[in-house]
């Protein structure tokens, strides 16, 4: 997997300094791993440097990765650096290896299945939770050993756009959420007493949550739902169905359709 | 291996359109992978794309990127599109694979070790020649065929700098460089004439040749001399010394220590 970050985009430098940096960008490469169900190994880091403070940013950046790098014991095997008048840009690329079971992807999702998340959602930007991911690496190796996954993705964009990028790669389904049953991310909820907006749509358009969504079929949800792998928390939130697109089924029984809202945040 | 390609810095976008950008990206990749006598895979490529004609620059950027990989069978497994402010940035990370041998590296040279290079050198942004790099795997593998390489580095940086590279991964070392037998690219002829700058300051100096640069034991190099391997070119250029740096011998016979002075076209 690869995945590049630019100042001004998925973080503020001035704001956030280097090594926050360098820790979110070896943080969500991890996570899209983990969505493989797959272990990270070795990654690659190209880096932009802007002149001013180059070797100061050099050096938190390389911090911030190392950080990262080494709580997932991930060996970072080679790199190029770069200076330049423009703004930091850092990219990683990250090689994972998988169990037995194969790799998880977004294009198995069936008809049936049940939809899970493994926590709250929502105003990852609020009080910058969005440059601390939590990769989800051994939670999404507990799963797998509980039965198989039909599909998986991490939640960077947003549940709105990541679960759409499941069903439109499993060959164009629908999903009903159970409005009650999306987890809300306490930020979520402070934020949207800032500026109006409903908690709710914080959690399913915010994005940068690096949480798993998966599908299974209805026995492992079962069996998750009696069962849960230890200190894997397990939201299930909504099926699988012929579609098209997300809906949501609010307490009252309503339905309205969920447009994709993925992160934009640091533009909005 | 990954290198990063910047606006500015390795191509100029107006100047020369994002399939040529994309075309050096891939070619300057796999080039690495050729230095190390391996087989390039496959690649990863991540974007940054400036807002203005951003759909226009993927394409053309992804046209370029695809007619490189399909010279030398990469296959494009995966990537990341990106949409800033900031100017065109394209990063690329490939994997190759090596053969029984294992892969040539920069850290094998050894005192009384020969030194060649496969190409003329200089002048490579005088007619634009830097952004169509001619990465020299076939050439690796044939040279590997032959013999025992003890390092290997592509002329990306500029001799000078690349040739040093070597020597200090190798332990310290030095190379003593037989100034007539460098190999002179027209393009740097041409381009002294314009500059005034010796077209041998620019085959040490400019960089971006993407020759290969290797050293063998003395036995390997008489091989490669009385029978190279066809349709590779061979200059054989210097020795390497107990050192330090790099030096070279003019036809006068006098000796000059040659500092490294990398690639840094578009800034200069």
């Amino acid at each position: 997997t690869t995945d590049m970050l630019m100042d001004g985009r998925h973080f503020l430098l001035d704001r956030d300094g280097p090594e926050a940096a360098g820790y979110k960008a070896m943080g969500v490469n991890i996570s899209d791993v983990a969505a493989m169900a797959a272990t990270p190994r070795f990654a690659t880091v190209a880096v932009a440097l802007p002149r001013r403070d180059s070797t100061a940013v050099a050096r938190g950046l390389d911090a911030g990765l190392r950080r990262m790098a080494e709580r997932f014991s991930v060996h970072i095997v080679g790199g190029d650096t770069n200076a330049w008048d423009g703004p930091l840009v850092v990219s990683v690329t990250l090689l994972g290896e998988t169990s037995k079971s194969g790799a998880a992807t977004r294009s198995g999702a069936k008809v049936g299945d049940v939809i899970f998340v493994t926590g709250p959602l929502g105003g990852s930007l609020f009080r910058g939770r969005h440059l601390r991911p939590v990769p989800r690496v051994a939670e999404a190796a507990a799963l797998l050993a509980v039965g198989p996954i039909h599909a998986m993705i991490d939640l960077s964009d947003g549940l709105s756009s990541d679960l759409g990028h499941i069903l439109q790669e499993s060959g164009g389904l629908g999903a009903l959420l159970d409005g009650p049953a999306v987890p809300i991310h306490a930020d979520a909820v402070d934020q949207a007493r800032e500026d109006g907006i409903p908690a709710l749509l914080h959690a399913l358009n915010d994005g940068e949550d690096f949480e798993l969504c998966f599908t299974v079929p209805p026995a492992t949800a079962d069996r998750l739902t009696t069962a849960p792998p230890l200190g894997v928390p397990l939201h299930r939130i909504g099926v699988i169905d012929a579609g098209p697109g997300v809906r949501l089924r609010s307490a009252d029984g309503r339905t309205t359709t969920v447009e994709p809202g993925g992160f934009d945040h640091l533009r909005g």
